[in-house]
């Protein structure tokens, strides 16, 4: 049976951003593993609530399992799924203890990009595509989207997103360290794909998904690592909804 | 015969404070290797050109041949010394198949921390702490260091270092990243320090080794992880000059 995933939606349903869903479904592509991706709305938080006691999205549906919030799912998908390709670096041909010694390691060493995403990059972004996101949100979800935003930061979303240009800016200099790193190998796992590259490549899917601004651009080697990964997996997140 | 390490010191000769050179004495430590550091400054620049055709520290000498940048000392140190722990996560323990593949997924996440420390950390602190590399060079590296500067951020010294309290405010949350990740495990490197582990702490031990200011309090995690880097290796770092 396939797994299910409650994936946060627009008012156009088939528009999924969450940049944390994201993560998950390159994850789960990844690992070969079918998913069923159901659109979830803020609306629906009673929903999970009831599922998983948890108020977020992404939630997966394992073998009649909940399975709550992104990094415990890579997790949860690595433990319950080892023989299928690791999203931290263990190759299928590693002998147990070296993969589960590997596994450790490189689940270490991606908890240090997914904690600079979640600290640095998304609040980047966030401040660049804020009013594309309650431009894309459904009906319902835009007044929760409002207020419950605008008492995190303790302005108006207009002013929260304020200059653009100047947070653009600020955006490319945020990812400076992804564009030193991919100057050096392929991708943030090295010379293939590993989950650190889709936690960042998460955040620019999201940033594709709703805002028209184009905000890496060739020949940064941010944007050819990009286009791979819009490619992998039969193009699984170049066919979803974007603008660039 | 031991490695020779040129270093960067102050007008005190005991005093090394470049964040670099920091991540490959942590290194050639956690390698067991033995250092003999040379006390290098700015005016010694024709001495490594013509040693190396490099103008800045660290370059170590190992064997008759010279290896300059942190980097690259951190890979020729992994690949010449393989049977020793390992800087990027292979054990002595692995097969040698698994300790590659090992190693190439943990030099790959390094690179990242690198990137990160070079493009984001180090940048911050310098706004903090400027002025105290300053009042500690030697006399002759001063002139030297106040032009190059200035030059490359286009302002003096002291408008570019500022308003030092928003600075410390400013770095204090560059580095949530390493304090969300050491929330969930002990090292950067997961149980154990890693190379990723060295490059953070250089940045930190730098500013320890010239700053009175200190940057990083209990009940900070980052505190608790520092502490015990500077007691590793036999207290190395916490023996070395400093404030904090």
């Amino acid at each position: 049976m396939a797994i299910t995933m409650y994936d946060l939606a627009g008012a156009d349903e088939s528009r999924r951003f969450s940049p944390f869903c994201w993560r998950t479904k390159m994850a789960l592509a990844h690992k070969g593993l079918e998913v069923e991706t159901i659109p979830w709305r803020y609306a629906d938080k009673p929903l999970l609530k009831q599922l998983a006691n948890w108020e977020r999205v992404p939630v997966i549906v394992d073998r009649g399992r909940p399975v709550a919030d992104s990094w415990a799912i890579a997790n949860y998908l690595e433990d319950v799924y080892p023989e299928r390709p690791s999203l931290f670096g263990a190759g299928p041909a590693s002998g147990r203890a070296g993969a589960a010694q590997l596994n450790e390691v490189g689940a270490a060493a991606a908890r240090f990009v997914n904690s600079w995403a979640d600290a640095a990059l998304n609040g980047s972004i966030s401040r660049v595509v804020l009013l594309d996101i309650l431009n894309h949100l459904a009906e319902g979800d835009r007044a929760y989207f409002r207020a419950s935003r605008e008492a995190r930061f303790g302005m108006t979303l207009e002013a929260y997103a304020g200059d653009r240009d100047a947070h653009i800016a600020a955006l490319r200099q945020v990812l400076e360290p992804v564009r030193l790193t991919l100057a050096g190998q392929p991708y943030l796992g090295g010379g293939a794909p590993l989950y650190s590259d889709y936690i960042v490549f998460g955040s620019l899917q999201w940033a594709r998904s709703i805002c028209p601004v184009r905000l890496v651009d060739p020949p940064d080697p941010i944007d050819a690592w990009r286009n791979r990964l819009l490619d992998a997996f039969g193009g699984l997140a170049r066919r979803a909804p974007g603008y660039w």
